[in-house]
């Protein structure tokens, strides 16, 4: 464990100007107080730990050489802005950092001059950065400013990122585009060499070998000097070539510097002057730890990504182990997927970078030539996925549902169109909690309600998930969406036998003696039948139907609805605007049916963070507020 | 011109099979009765002429050395594949080329067992073909296939593209990937080099070099045998340096082979017979041009890409060029964006490879330093936008509505939660045509309305659209929509001053005496207005309403609506799941209106090629059916 400081230095700064009126030399102490901080902090309110640990020294180098809030720093996912977030003004804020009114836990302008863009989905940071890059060009009645964009090493991985690099040189920018590298998954051996190239630019020995080959190259009649730009590309090309660096920069026209020690704050500071000024797009590689400063995190960075509560002296991780708890329904999801995979060899699943928080890493261990995880990559997993299914296999395509919208167009072109039997996990639907307003999975039921042929799901409780697992394979009838939200649902003996369930068949739950039935969707249903209960001992006996299927809807059970009851409640996970409300105002309407609806969902606004709990209440998804409606007049 | 063949050999050719029993010195003569069937075809039925001819060589090399249908080749924008189907038992058919019922413009399978995917967007082929090669090492009771992806050197820089080849070194498959080059922007003097790198891995002098450099880098122990790879990665590296082509394929761990001639069919025969065999990911760079073969075609590719019909022997563009026809919307957009752009200096713009069909060209040619073309790039075209936004500047953002499919999360995380005043110039919204199933915009509506804070308008005329473009620059109001059909509407006069519209707010265009209303919104919204003046003659006085905005609704309108007539037919160029009748029928549930409501758009289901107007009919959105709707009792 780090010794404990007592934030003599962080304690005054304010604002990244206190920062600036420091010497260079005592930024190595704000970092070793950033950290303390961090680590306090995250120990009691959970967060992500492990990359706001691993970018101090980042975000401490680029605060202090450049002019923010004038310049502008764009982080793509803000995980690992943290000690940016402590640097300007939200230091005292930050017992709050993803709570119900308090600070978010990614960037966003709408919090704080100083988050220039906002960064809760992965690999904006380019693109938006170089939008404001450019804009910078174009208004030529405003001082220039210095535009920033802080990518991590799985997140440049990703299609709209290289989209981005790929345009930057093609307008006169400045753009400077900090890799934050802690990739643990690219060769180890390489790392001696990084250390040697750290100033390749400037060794002795790299400019020999430089000129022996620039040299022998002319001699050859090979590379001429008659091409602007070629040197640049020959350095570059050379450099890659003697770091055996996986580096795409070289081809794009980005000048690239590095790679360099993301933790020597003092020399990022040096290189950042130095480069500062330059024009045209630019690339600096700065090698980072993640949970760096941390030992246990250092050590097992994967569980300390966002480890939840642990006691900061001991490091140990705070799990909550209560066996009667019910199991999560990434668990159930996980585990079922292996029973099935176990039975039928041609299920194959697919992740972009979510083996863990999905449970899909169960299937990864037990067959692991039969699970891709492609990294942030959600249209290739989509498009991937298309292909395998094209030839025979089922593939189970995971991804959480604010993601999911990444990969829109694949899902209609490459799977819809043909009819592939893509199974489509949605994870994280509906309210997610803490992650906030940029994580929060409101659109999926809209976004693909609209798309012909496509079944969509949501199982109530846990057997309803694993019914819907086994019949995906089982009838492979195209593709079929199964959504289910983050955490647990009610059930502690999740595992029962399975059996296939009818497309588009719901279920009646209980009969209803007034006006008034539920119709409800997914695992938010749990609440309804709560509050139908307790709307019982008032006298007010509802129906509930459990939908199950939001396409095809199932037409029984509208039929019985439409002639019994002369009011409706439906009750989703999802924005009201287009989902099963809506489906069924629509089919009501197109019956002839005048029967009232009251649509309960996320309503038509962007909702930020706080317990899913809270938002719940907060959306009117909660228990209290459907016995509301069920007991007031309408 | 070229001089006419007999195709003696092509009539003959009935399969693959048949192609595969001539002589390789046969195939030259193929290729040219190839080209002479698609000149006379194309020159009487409009189609994507130019890349079909710069493909001619690949197609027959790769019909010619692979076991297709077995082997699966999967084209990547379908373009380009003209060759592929009249060589797979389609050429007898090919006078209906995108005619209804006749054979799609694009590759699909539902339409032959060649066709191994779908190729109507762009940039999927390598993460589809990669699925499927890996589905093949995976099915072990099945001979091995190969898998073919072929791409343009467009499509290689979509980001989904970029995320198939960054994933295709990961697991064992054998893809081989053919880049179709017909690049005319990289430096034209590379020409030569290309040249004498045609065959660079076998000269002498190319492994001269290679020597050389190899033992210098060795005795300053630079480069080590030990690493597995980074032989292969010197190499590359090397002839990325030698070419100084953006070669991005060395860092990916794909082995790369040319750049070629991809004209010279037996040379390209020999090199797939060299490498179909080779274990792991590779790719063959041929360079092509479009329009090869048909010399005014060669001349101005821009114009030929899809020139509709022409005189064969002459070489004229049969342009149709009645001044009494309307101004397309296109052309209005365009010519109104640069008014705008002239009195507002922050309006910029912005479209992903699309300047020409959207008439952005007006726009670069007078305000080239505020337009981007950032080339296929979707997703990255949204964000950029919405950086140039967060600066203040007023990025106008055009995109066809099926593309805008790729974008979807950036509309969403970008610009939305940041309420951004960003403009989606939304082209080919509806029904296109004869570009058939992957391009039809019939999702936009659906899949925006459910975005908290999104405007979405649709003008009926031109002058609408000249209003909502000036109302957008002049109110800075957070993300709108206008979306627009293709082609023309019904004025000819479509210059008029521009004004402000209240946004949400449409417009009654006649009252109606009996109990129905229709309520439309855009372009469509004439075959409405024509419906109901043939239904005046019949005695049925229908009200009409131009919505303009799908969101917000207009709820004045609503409220009269509700007040005055008891039945409403919505009517609308895109899917009626979620689009403008559902948002009308969710008002009147919420406000207690008992009300029918008929919508008419585009059915539930995928809708195929044919000319608009034939699939207007087919779809029920014609004058006809909206007349048969007015007149008959429901």
């Amino acid at each position: 464990m780090e010794e404990t400081t007592q934030h003599n230095l962080l304690s005054e700064i304010n604002s990244p100007e206190d920062l600036r009126r420091l010497p260079v030399t005592a930024l190595p102490q704000v970092c070793r107080e950033l950290r303390d901080f961090i680590i306090d902090a995250c120990s009691k309110n959970p967060g992500h730990f492990g990359s706001s640990m691993g970018a101090v020294e980042i975000v401490v180098a680029l605060h202090y050489v450049f002019d923010t809030p004038y310049d502008r720093i764009v982080w793509d996912v803000g995980h690992q802005a943290y000690s940016h977030k402590i640097l300007t003004g939200r230091r005292d804020k930050f017992d709050t950092n993803r709570k119900l009114d308090g600070i978010s836990g990614f960037p966003n302008p709408n919090e704080s001059i100083y988050d220039a863009f906002i960064g809760g989905h992965a690999s904006n940071s380019i693109s938006a950065a170089l939008g404001m890059a450019i804009a910078t060009e174009l208004k030529k009645d405003e001082p220039e400013r210095k535009v920033i964009a802080v990518i991590g090493d799985a997140s440049i991985a990703g299609g709209l990122a290289f989209e981005g690099l790929n345009n930057a040189s093609i307008n006169p920018n400045n753009l400077l585009i900090i890799l934050n590298d802690n990739d643990m998954a690219i060769d180890h051996n390489v790392g001696g060499l990084n250390n040697y190239l750290v100033d390749i630019t400037t060794s002795r020995r790299y400019n020999r070998v430089r000129n022996n080959l620039y040299q022998l190259l002319k001699r050859l009649n090979l590379i001429g000097e008659e091409h602007r730009g070629s040197i640049l590309r020959f350095n570059n090309s050379l450099k890659s070539l003697l770091t055996k660096q996986q580096n795409i920069f070289e081809g794009l026209n980005i000048r690239y510097f590095g790679p360099t020690d993301g933790h020597d704050v003092e020399n990022i500071v040096r290189i950042l002057q130095d480069i500062k000024e330059m024009k045209g797009p630019k690339l600096l590689h700065l090698c980072t730890k993640k949970g760096k400063g941390y030992e246990p995190a250092e050590t097992s960075p994967t569980l300390w990504h966002a480890p939840g509560k642990f006691d900061k002296e001991t490091g140990e991780v705070l799990i909550d182990n209560d066996p009667n708890k019910p199991c999560k329904f990434q668990e159930v999801f996980g585990k079922t997927l292996v029973e099935l995979a176990e039975q039928n060899d041609r299920i194959v699943a697919i992740t972009p970078a979510m083996p863990t928080g999905s449970s899909m890493t169960y299937m990864m261990q037990r067959f692991p030539e039969r699970s891709f995880d492609v990294g942030i990559s959600e249209e290739h997993a989509v498009t991937f996925s298309a292909g395998l299914a094209k030839e025979g296999l089922l593939p189970f395509c995971c991804i959480y549902s604010s993601f999911l919208q990444r990969a829109y167009d694949e899902i209609i072109h490459d799977v819809s169109i043909l009819g592939l039997p893509v199974t489509f996990c949605i994870d994280r639907a509906g309210i997610v909690g803490e992650d906030g307003v940029t994580h929060h999975g409101s659109f999926d039921l809209s976004f693909l309600r609209c798309i012909p042929g496509m079944t969509i799901a949501a199982p109530m409780d846990e057997h309803t998930l694993r019914h819907l697992l086994y019949t995906a394979q089982a009838i492979e009838h195209g593709p079929l969406a199964i959504r289910y939200p983050r955490g647990g649902g009610e059930i502690t003996q999740w595992h029962c036998p399975m059996h296939q369930i009818p497309l588009g068949k719901g279920r009646k739950l209980c009969d209803g003696k007034g006006d008034i039935a539920v119709l409800s969707l997914g695992n938010i249903g749990t609440a309804a039948m709560h509050a139908i209960e307790k709307a019982r001992h008032k006298g007010i006996e509802a129906a509930h139907y459990d939908m199950i299927f939001l396409k095809p809807l199932d037409e029984d059970i509208l039929q019985e609805v439409a002639s019994c009851y002369r009011r409706i409640i439906t009750v989703e996970n999802g924005t009201i605007v287009g989902g099963l409300g809506s489906a069924i105002i629509e089919w009501l309407n197109d019956h002839g049916h005048n029967i009232r609806v009251k649509r309960v969902g996320i309503p038509d606004r962007f909702i930020a963070q706080g317990t899913v709990a809270q938002l719940h209440k907060l959306c009117g998804m909660d228990v209290d507020n459907i016995y509301e409606i069920l007991t007031t007049e309408w």
